[in-house]
């Protein structure tokens, strides 16, 4: 199978998301880095790219120039990565989706409901791939607990419990520390601080599992560090359309959590547990019944599961495999063969009108806020 | 050490708390079953009670009998426990107080605010021990870490966050069983379900633990089996005086979770978190630092939990004791030795008021109550 | 029903033992406490036995007073535990046995193979039960495994896999202290260290569940703290009866295992596994199936299971209570109702075999020792 | 910084084996997959080597015309890896180590001792690397591990307790199997099943971590299932040359252990555990401290295990990974930077000496029997 030639905007040497995506994209062998704008200092970033391997004619000073030098090249790259930071996202994606090329974007997809409604505009009208990296959906087992669901294991989907709570801004000595606090500040952040940052995750992995959109929602938001403007912890309950109760904590103040994200989906026959910490397992419970490990590669899981595995039962695939995943659907997708479970651009948009619902909410002290984007309505 | 009498209401053959009353009363050999009106039928009561060691003039035909037939004696009981329907806590607990007894009643202690307000009056004018049965308090590592947040080894508490979460009743199939229908019912089971049927131990636990009173709350209830009035899966976010906030889920219809009572507590300095299936330790991380895992009975532990063990390290202790160290402290409190950490009935009074602003925060679509005790305010 | 009297040898103020027993007889109502030789210090042991409620009569000085005063009275106790010194186990259970009193005999039953041997011809030619404390039989869910095992839900057993491993003697800077130090001078604790303390628990347990005996054994013993003689770490390999494989490791020196008392047994068509510091699960795989956890108080456990549990499903019962366990059984059995499950004075002398043939090996490198009980080849 | 070309021979398609060394080796970006001989039937291997992107002219028929093909190019691969039959390891890895190339041999490296001392003194006389596959050993946290030993954290390794165990050749209905039963057949295994396949990993890691040799050993080797030659289920006591305990158990029929591999290390003043299933983790305690949770990309760990690890604390990595980290090894090894921790010809030749032993042992009834390499004696 040939490979895909692959183009990367931001991610640049000294990043913590760069290694990801190129570990990612590479790790199965189907796509090639070929080009890349990787850092806001233009030298920097070719020099780096070049490192890499992309050749000096593709290695650009910006995404400008990427977009101008790939746009009319035979070979021009079959998708484009945006990892640059948040505030930049919309305006790069939207004009890659315009130039027609495939775009992975990095969450938040946007800042605003209004640029997310742009994006998924665009994205429909160019007839090709958005897709946003909410990587968690793409581990075997949270696409088995899909899977589960819509087949009917666990029945009509009664209760979601997702939480996505750390504890590593929790040291109010730590809280100047310019990589925590551009994250509480408005002027950076935008309007939601720990909602905004991993509340999404949440929320995304619980309409993906339970296959269903949230409604409405309820939120409390709290400034546990007080010199905080933007939130640190945050409660938010929902409804989804077909009327599942939705129940989501996130918290980046709950020391002793390190990578707290974890959801639990109860239904009329069944409950199901998962952790990203062990994301190998789920627990599953029929009504009346005992509790049974379910394992990734174990005998009879869907298809969905087994292909996005790569080595046996209990050998452990961890986070950046999970991205790979993304990369894997991404290949398929291209090459015409499926997309449907990949997050999309409109699932990018559900995040954001969630954020302001949520920000709105509670500065209403919990007034329930409708949550679904204005266009879909 | 002379053996203290007690006396029992309620509990009689084939209920499941009696047992566990007496299991705790004497295990430790503080208490001796003295009296008892253990039936609504009164020969099975009584020939019960002297199946269980009771003289026959003290196995009374009900609590009418047995307040007369005790008043008036020399051994009177010192202790009366008062383990009948709900709906009888109030009048009974009342009228042994009235009388001079100390009391030990099972929660709910009464149906309303205004009664638990009474049963806060007359205690105080009796001068004797009203307890209410909140035994998961009495655990020896929830008194660690109630000594911790006193201490200052987590700093100011920000944050807590509180589960009580089953599946026992998520079978719809099963929902006409009477064992599980009247707790929806609010003919019979008043105004709240599984908030006040398990939150409230969840409640009282956070109040405990951080050393601090509920102040606020808003609530968000549902039915998620739709037949039921009553909720069986309840949100609520809460502040407490000192500005902790608050996040307290229950459920009884998150199948696969059996008993899910636990409890995370972050500081300034430090988080814990302990689960009543595990109830023998409680995993601390100070800020920025290593989980540790806290045993029972390790070397160094606070007076209050070394107290409550009786075995070496990790040998588990489990719920049956923890009642029987409610029972260690009413000794020790009869005594006149301490009664500091006994729930008291001021706490029942505080979880009744907490479930009423709780309905009336969910009716006002989550609205936030003032949930302290008119009386308290 | 009438409760039954009970004798106590040893266990006097300050000792570990004794308040496990206390509790473990009285907690279900079972048993009175009607006399004790409970302390060498004549004294002492009098007025502590009275502290708890014994009769001034009935408090006597020493075993050899109480067991003239027992055998004449009317009201003699139904049960005499000995918790004394291991090595005056064989002396006091021989007599009490003699003199017709039922025996529970805390381990080690003897110190030599050929007191054990005596023990099972003296509690046979009583027609009194002997029972020797191996409590963690007595354990619900060891219970169910048993008969799980026996009604071939796991098929023929293969392999069990039993440790009994802590850290408790880690501290070389502590091995003087006269607390631990004893255990591995053969001047105190006889011919074997930490098998002969902890092993023999694992190996009665391997039998139990097993339903089948060990034939022989291989032993590599090691005593990882040069300044003892005894063995502080030991692994036996041996062979049931029925050619299942056994692997046994025991250690004092294992630094971070609290408790760690847990087996796995293996048959042709499942498996399972249980530890001793989270004793109300088990965790059971049928050959080619998920991991089921099985939990005390789930519907459809055995007889055995359910009727030594107290409280509901994951209210977790502890160690004490299994030590209660084995008085219900006594109980039970005195009163003519039950006693296969009971650690018998049989299994007290295979304990015995089993350590002198470890011995025997561990010196002679491990060669493979005849390990049934001379009397029973 | 360039990569580095890598060939491959055997791992082709529909082996489990290729797809891991293909992730491991490219997931990093350190190698190209650049020449190949992937499968015994010379045009399925081509065509697949093809598909893979390797060029025409370095998609070879077998791994004799690679050799010849390579070894004349400028651009000759920098590094081989062997993942053929076992029987075949010894003479490709031979023939490219004489030919100048860098080697990565799967385990096991040779089937006999004599073997395996060739390709020692092959090794060291190309001056090449000779590495053999004990990835588990790359896992960031078990460098942690063997970092701790090294620089005294746990005081004298005193005991050391590794297992391998897994249940998936349990079914004995499976034992025909043909993917399962050559593994127990001697024509086709050699000496040694269970033993030979996984044991030698915990053999491996426990001299990884501990930084000491195995210098002596006695074996308990079953075929539970009795239609097997060769073991199913083996115990190995151990003495390494400065007098560590050790005790291997490695089973294949411990239906229930997905994937048991972990290992525990008793020292003077700690202990640490690690399992396989969870690699993230190590559990670490020092002498009479609490237990502690370290986590994979914590502050202040080694620079081995930060070197080692791709995203943040708690973001899991796994197996594959695990295998790209002695990738990771290799590219700096090749590139002259450090080898010190990767697994070596020396090592391979161990893990033989070890197997040969154990069978002696086993035959011997667990006589103690040298296992040093006759060459380093």
């Amino acid at each position: 199978m040939t490979k895909l030639n692959w183009g990367m905007i931001g991610g640049g040497e000294g990043s913590q998301i760069g290694p990801a995506h190129r570990l990612g994209a590479q790790a199965d062998g189907n796509f090639v880095l070929a080009a890349g704008a990787l850092d806001v200092d233009a030298e920097k970033g070719r020099a780096y790219a070049q490192s890499l391997g992309v050749a000096a004619d593709r290695a650009y000073a910006n995404w400008q120039e990427m977009l101008e030098g790939e746009r009319t090249r035979e070979d021009r790259v079959d998708l484009v990565t945006v990892a640059t930071p948040n505030s930049t996202h919309f305006e790069i994606t939207k004009a890659f989706l315009e130039a027609g090329f495939n775009v992975l974007c990095e969450k938040p997809m946007t800042m605003t409901v209004e640029e997310g409604e742009e994006i998924v505009r665009v994205a429909e009208a160019s007839g090709k791939i958005c897709a946003v990296n909410y990587c968690y959906s793409a581990y075997p087992m949270v696409r088995e607990m899909r899977q589960m669901v819509k087949t009917g294991q666990i029945g009509k989907v009664r209760l979601v419990v997702a939480n996505f709570s750390h504890g590593h801004h929790g040291d109010a000595g730590d809280a100047d520390n310019p990589r925590v606090r551009w994250r509480y500040d408005p002027t950076m952040a935008g309007v939601s601080g720990q909602f905004a940052d991993c509340g999404i995750h949440a929320l995304h992995m619980a309409s993906f599992i339970a296959g269903d959109e949230v409604r409405s929602l309820s939120a409390d938001f709290a400034s546990t560090i007080p010199s905080r403007t933007l939130e640190d912890d945050a409660m938010v309950n929902f409804r989804m359309e077909g009327g599942t109760v939705g129940r989501l904590w996130t918290s980046s103040v709950a020391i002793g959590r390190q990578h707290g994200f974890d959801i639990q989906v109860f239904g009329e026959t069944g409950g199901m547990r998962w952790a990203s910490e062990q994301p190998n397992q789920v627990f599953y419970t029929p009504v009346g019944g005992r509790t049974q490990i379910m394992e990734k590669g174990e005998a009879g899981l869907s298809d969905e599961a087994a292909r996005l595995s790569r080595v046996a039962i209990a050998h452990p695939e961890g986070f950046p495999l999970a991205v790979a995943n993304i990369y894997v659907d991404l290949a398929a997708a291209i090459r015409g063969e499926m997309r449907d479970a990949l997050p999309s651009a409109t699932d990018g948009l559900r995040s954001m009108v969630a954020v302001y619902a949520a920000v709105a909410s509670a500065k209403a002290e919990g007034a329930w806020v409708d949550s679904r984007p204005p266009m879909l309505r």
